[in-house]
C-alpha cells in the first residue's frame, strides 16, 4: 500500500518555508503501515498540479495533497481541481457557518476573502477543519483516493487526525511496518557504524537499519515490515537489546524524545532537580528542558549571564579569576555551575562558557572552543570541547553535551 | 531556466527528519534567477532513483541530488549512478588523501567505510568537500548537469557555496528574479489581506505577492522577474514603500531577520542594554537574543524564574502578591520586569508568565493565558494574551510577542 504526498505552493519552491507537515504526515501513514512511494512539492501553477495529481494518483493508492487552500489570493489550487475532478464550485452552508462561528469570537470582521473559502468543488467529501477557515476536501476517483488539506501545519494535523486517519484505516487494510528509534550521544557516524558493524550485519532479513544524523543526537532507525506487529515489534526490540549491550552509554533514549525530557525523567524519579548558569548557550539548555510540559517538576531555573559584569553580580564570580584565567577557563566554568546549584537551591547545575562565534576566537581558544561543568552530589566535572565555527551548532552541541555530561553523572552516582 | 531538486534516503519519506536542505538550495538558486520546477523526494531504491533522475533530467536544465553519500551502509546511490550514466567506480586518491587527513586529527581510525568513499564514478568530475569525507560529483550528461551532494547540511551548504554555484553561474547566463520579504508582526493573515487589498490589486504585473504565515510571524513575499535586476528592485521597493505606510508599525523588518536581531540592532543604535525574566517562555526569549552574533552588545542575561520559590529569592517578588494576584498576573510579571532591569543594570527588561500548558489551566485562566510586561524608561508596560492550547506555539509567540512590545516602545520612546 502505497501513499504519494504532494505539496502545493510557492512558498517551498522558493526556499522560503521548510516543508514540515510531509515529515509529520509520512510517520503517521507509516504507523498505518502504508509506505510513502514519493513526495513532491510543485507551484500552484494549474498545469503542473494537474499533472502531477495525474502521475500520483496513476502510482499511488492514496495521495494527500496540503496547501492552496488559506484566506487569501495567492491560492488557485480549488479550480484546478474543479477541472481535474470535472466538476465545479458550489457554495456549502455548513462551512460558511463554520467560518463564521470560529472568526466572530476573535473579533475578526467576515470578509469576502472568508466567504469564498466556503466555496467547495461541487463531488468533493467537505472534512470540517475545527482549527481554522478553510475545509479538507476528499474525492474517490478513478481508483484512488485524493485528500486536499490546508498547508497551515496544525489545521492539517487537526484533519488527519480526526478525520483523514480514520476513513483511510476503514477503507484500507493493509501490512504493518514498525519503527523504533534509538538516540545516542557521544559517538561519531563512523565509529559508531564500526563499532556495531557485527550486529548490523547479522540483523533479521525483515530489519533495515537507518542511520540519521543531527546536531542533536545519532539517531539509528530499525524498521520491520510484514503481517504480525507484535512479532515484528519483539524482534526489533530482541535487537535492541542485544546493541544496548554493546554500546550501553551512549544509549540515552528512544524515539522523539529529546535528551532534556529524558533527563527530566532521571530526575523525577530521584526526585531531584536542576538549575543551570549559561553563557554560550543563552539560555538555550533552559528553553531545551521547558519545552518539556511538566518540566517545572524538576527544573527550578537559570541564569543567562551572557556578560562578565553578571557573571560577577549575580553568580559571584571572583572578577580576578575572569581577569586571570579568562571566562572561556574550567575555573570560571566550574565556579558558575556551583553557584548556580546553590543559588537556586538544587540538587544539580548545569554551566556553559565558551566562544560560540563568529567573533571572540584567540589562537588559544579560537571559535568553538567551550567549557562545560556539572555541579552536584559533592562534586564538580568540566570538560573542554571544541565544536567548530558554526554559531548554532555550537549552541545545540553544547547544550547537548551539558545535559549529557549531568546524564552520565547520574548513571555514575547510581552506581556508586 | 529551471532546476529540480532530488532527496534521496528513507529518512525524509518515513518522516524521520524534516527537508531543510531543499529550502536552502532553492533561495541560493533563485538569486542566481534560476527557478525550481520541482522538489522530489524518493527512496534509497536503484529503480526509482533511476526513474527520478531520467524523467527530471528530461525537463530541467541542472538537477541538484542530495543524500545517499554518507559513511554508512544505507547507501546504494553510487551503484544506480554508475548504472544511470554508464559507468563505474575507480578509486580517486585526493578524496582519500583528504579523508585520511581530515579524519586523523580528529581521533577516528581509518575504517573500510571511510575507504569506500574514495571510490567514485568514473566520468564524475570529482567536487572536494572540506566539510565532510563524502565528495561531491558533478555530471555532464544529454545536456542536464547533474550534481550528487552528501545530504548533512553543513557539507552541502560548504559544496554549494564554494563548487556548485561558482560553476552554474559560469555555464548558465539566466533571466533574474528577485525577492524582498515583508515581516510583519500583529496581524491575523484575513485582516492583513483586507487592510492591504487595494494596494495588491493594484501591484504591478511583475511583481507576485505571497502571504506565508508562521508562528514566528507573517511575512509577505515581493517577487519580480524579468531582465533587469537594478530596475526589478527598484520595483519592488517603490511597492514596499506604499505598504509601509498603509501598516507602518506592523512591520518589523525584512528578509530573514528575526525580530529579536532587529530589535538587537535598534538597541545597538540607541547605544541600550537589554536583560529578561522569563517564566513560561523558559529561557526562549534569551536564546533568541544570543542567536544573532554580537548580541553581548546589547543583551546582558536572563533570570528564567522557572519557580514561585525563584521568583521571590531571585527577583526579589512578594510572596504575598503572588499567593494573592497569583504568578500568573499583571502585578507579578510587571514587577518580574522592574526587578530585572534593577538587578542587570539595563535600560529594558523584557518578562513574561504563563501557561503554556498542557495543564495549569483553570477556567479564569486557561491554558495559553500569558501576562508580559517590559520595563524601562520609566515606564512599565503590560498586557495579557493568550495563545492557545499548543505549549510550542505558546512558548514561540510569547516570545515574539514581548520582543515585539518593546520594539514599539522604543519607537514610541523616539516620538516623545
Amino acid at each position: 500500500m502505497e501513499a504519494d504526498l504532494i505539496t502545493i505552493g510557492d512558498e517551498i519552491l522558493i526556499g522560503q518555508i521548510v516543508d514540515t507537515n510531509s515529515a509529520w504526515m509520512a510517520q503517521k501513514l507509516n504507523d498505518e503501515g502504508i509506505n510513502i512511494r514519493q513526495i513532491t512539492s510543485i507551484s500552484d501553477q494549474p498545469d503542473h498540479i494537474m499533472a502531477t495529481l495525474c502521475e500520483s494518483g496513476s502510482k499511488a493508492a492514496i495521495v494527500l495533497v496540503t496547501g492552496g487552500l488559506g484566506p487569501t489570493k495567492d491560492d488557485r489550487t480549488k479550480s484546478a481541481l474543479c477541472t481535474f475532478f470535472g466538476t465545479h464550485l458550489t457554495e456549502n452552508k455548513d462551512v460558511l457557518e463554520h467560518i463564521i462561528q470560529l472568526l466572530t469570537p476573535r473579533g475578526v470582521v467576515i470578509n469576502n476573502l472568508n466567504r469564498e473559502q466556503a466555496l467547495v468543488p461541487a463531488t468533493a467529501t467537505v472534512l470540517t477543519n475545527k482549527q481554522g477557515t478553510a475545509p479538507g476536501l476528499w474525492f474517490d476517483h478513478e481508483g484512488t483516493v485524493f485528500v486536499f488539506m490546508p498547508g497551515v501545519p496544525f489545521e492539517m494535523k487537526y484533519l488527519m487526525e480526526f478525520e483523514v486517519l480514520p476513513r483511510i484505516q476503514q477503507i484500507f487494510n493493509t501490512l504493518t511496518i514498525t519503527h523504533r528509534t534509538v538516540l545516542i550521544q557521544g559517538l561519531p557516524e563512523s565509529m559508531l557504524a564500526e563499532r556495531i558493524e557485527d550486529w548490523e550485519d547479522n540483523l533479521p532479513e525483515s530489519i533495515r537499519l537507518a542511520y540519521l544524523p543531527s546536531p542533536q543526537s545519532m539517531k539509528l532507525r530499525l524498521s520491520a515490515r510484514g503481517k504480525d506487529k507484535v512479532y515484528l515489534t519483539k524482534l526489533i526490540e530482541q535487537e535492541i537489546e542485544k546493541l544496548s549491550k554493546i554500546i550501553p552509554d551512549y544509549i540515552y533514549g528512544y524515539e522523539e524524545e529529546s535528551l532534556a525530557g529524558n533527563l527530566g525523567k532521571m530526575l523525577i524519579i530521584r526526585n531531584m532537580t536542576v538549575s543551570v548558569a549559561e553563557s554560550c548557550t543563552g539560555g538555550n539548555i533552559s528553553h531545551f528542558f521547558t519545552s518539556n510540559p511538566g518540566s517545572s517538576a524538576y527544573f527550578k531555573g537559570g541564569i543567562v549571564a551572557y556578560s562578565n559584569e553578571i557573571k560577577s553580580k549575580i553568580l559571584g564570580i571572583d572578577p580576578e579569576i575572569i581577569a586571570k584565567r579568562g571566562a572561556v577557563s574550567k575555573e570560571v566554568v566550574e565556579a558558575m555551575a556551583v553557584s548556580a546549584n546553590q543559588l537556586f537551591n538544587t540538587d544539580f547545575a548545569i554551566a556553559t562558557s565558551g566562544i560560540a562565534g563568529p567573533d571572540g576566537g584567540t589562537p588559544e581558544k579560537p571559535v568553538g572552543t567551550v567549557w562545560i561543568a556539572v555541579a552536584g552530589a559533592g562534586m564538580v566535572v568540566s570538560k573542554v570541547y571544541n565544536f567548530g565555527d558554526n554559531r548554532e551548532r555550537t549552541i545545540i552541541r553544547s547544550s547537548q553535551t551539558g545535559l549529557n555530561m549531568l546524564r552520565l553523572l547520574l548513571l555514575k552516582k547510581d552506581s556508586l
